[in-house]
């Protein structure tokens, strides 16, 4: 059934995933803050910035203006970067309300918000009062845009507290090459999402630093179970960290060159300052921010996290990367316990 | 404290463990049914088949006849390939009762034993009678060879349903670069060992066929449910599947150039024959006879086992492999369940 869907954000990831929905057939529009990307989106139908050569299908609208994006929209998608997350709501809000619009909200975005530590999935709740939304579901799992650009088969999560509203998103989102799964476990979605990242900042770390397969893999073991325990102690379900938004998301960031948190790890690896691989990347890295988050939250719940740790004072706390790493892999042998 | 130690296999996991004992202190010998592999490890201190220029360490002894092997050994550390498991303990046990010995039993090994699908701890028990041994301990986890002779950080698991004969394991191997942690649930240890190398073989035939990253992150995520499931329904505990030897070494084969495995299914995948496969590597391949037993079980078991049952049908019924890993990853979009 064609369905009106607003997606906020052209970055890489929600120009693909209003790429991906408008070839299911649905209506789309676009937003973006920048004319320029909005002209080019219209006209050449590139995201050059973000996707390269990338073709968009011509039916895709990008547009500035945000209240002609949601108007109609039955469907709201959030795809901008997490510490935007809260500023574009506020001001959807408004616009819902002169709409008279209750639309169904989603995001693909990871990560948490700075000092609240909230879940995306919750400083949404937050800002758009009930009446001008139905459920929050979020889309999560390992996927790169380049891959679902380019039809590469992908397995995601449609994750949301209502069952019904996560089998909305997936027969939104569903077609032969876009495969999406519904769970319901909504807060082990959003924090596997948000911390797998500050794991990946490590695996890019060890092998900045020289270190093999074997380490990565351990690490990656050993940052699975950090992250699950940090999980559990917030209220998710522990078999969600080894679905596809757990293991799953957190295998291909650890491991893809496509990752920017795995690469700014690996740049920090080999003795590249924090500040020169903020600058250098031009885009965000999620898991500079979560670190924080993660390493706060874990010393409020008492839960012992050496990976985060070390990732935390490697960039808070200008420690040596080399000696941080080194000492994190060579801690006393003991039970393989959870 | 050292310890008198034989090793029983020298390809390139039996000689670099061996060098790993001896770099600990212990007296190591190593056994090899080839007289001129014995020779180049004792004169040139290499093993160029498997290790190509690798030093071995000049303490190491290695010989021909198995009663001088196991002479005094306190330990007995099986690394032969699965299928030579029960002929070499049965050549094993008339020496220990003519030498009165009693050894801690070790083995390296990773698969199930055709026909009978037994595991290698239940090949071991059922070949040594018990006044000639004392525990059985398996020795697994994320661990190339080529990395632990590089002194690369490696992090393993020591399983034993005895945690006593799992920490004298520990005690051996561990040094600054070898991180070993124990773990009493032997069933999924060794399960995992073996049912990770069918996936491993999977993800190989993803990448021989085009797909990216995020097709093998969702068909590693998945096939870990799918190894899980089976583990537990033969007594495993869940969580093992989640620790070093589970998805650890599922990820490190999976996503390694160093993996037999997983270059036997990237063959496949390319378009390769099988026979040609197995004939090209000269080693061997252990995923292909472990999905014969995966497969077999989980009909026993009536466990749902897609990935598994789809390399099956390529390797045992002639399927074409495009189609089954293609309709593999379509399947109908549900709930993430497990």
């Amino acid at each position: 059934m064609k369905t009106t869907i607003a997606v906020l954000g052209a970055g890489s990831w929600g120009s693909v995933l209003a790429s991906v929905l408008v070839q299911n057939g649905h209506q789309v529009r676009l937003w973006t803050r920048h004319p320029q990307q909005a002209a080019e989106l219209n006209n050449q139908h590139t995201n050059q910035h973000y996707m390269g050569d990338y073709q968009y299908p011509p039916q895709l609208q990008t547009l500035t203006n945000l209240a002609a994006v949601l108007k109609n929209a039955e469907v709201v998608l959030f795809t901008v970067p997490t510490p935007a997350i809260r500023s574009v709501a506020e001001q959807v809000v408004p616009i819902l309300h002169a709409q008279k619009a209750c639309p169904l909200i989603v995001h693909a975005s990871k990560g948490l918000e700075q000092q609240t530590h909230l879940r995306i999935s919750e400083i949404l709740t937050a800002t758009i009062p009930a009446p001008y939304r139905q459920e929050i579901v979020a889309l999560s799992g390992p996927s790169h845009a380049e891959e679902v650009a380019r039809k590469d088969i992908t397995l995601i999560t449609a994750a949301s507290t209502s069952l019904a509203a996560a089998q909305q998103v997936q027969r939104l989102f569903m077609n032969n090459y876009f495969r999406v799964y519904t769970n319901t476990d909504l807060i082990g979605v959003e924090l596997g999402a948000a911390f797998k990242n500050v794991i990946a900042l490590g695996a890019g770390a060890l092998h900045g630093l020289g270190y093999g397969d074997d380490a990565k893999a351990a690490l990656m073991t050993r940052g699975l179970a950090e992250i699950s325990r940090l999980g559990v102690a917030l209220g998710a379900q522990p078999l969600t960290f080894i679905g596809l938004s757990g293991v799953g998301d957190l295998i291909v960031t650890c491991t893809s060159i496509h990752s920017r948190n795995w690469r700014a790890g690996n740049q920090l690896g080999q003795g590249k300052k924090l500040t020169a691989v903020i600058k250098d990347m031009g885009m965000v890295i999620e898991g500079i921010k979560t670190c924080q988050s993660a390493y706060e939250l874990a010393r409020a719940q008492n839960i012992d996290m050496p990976i985060t740790e070390a990732i935390y004072h490697v960039l808070y706390e200008q420690a040596d990367i080399k000696q941080e790493i080194t000492a994190l892999m060579q801690r006393e042998g003991k039970s393989e316990s959870y």
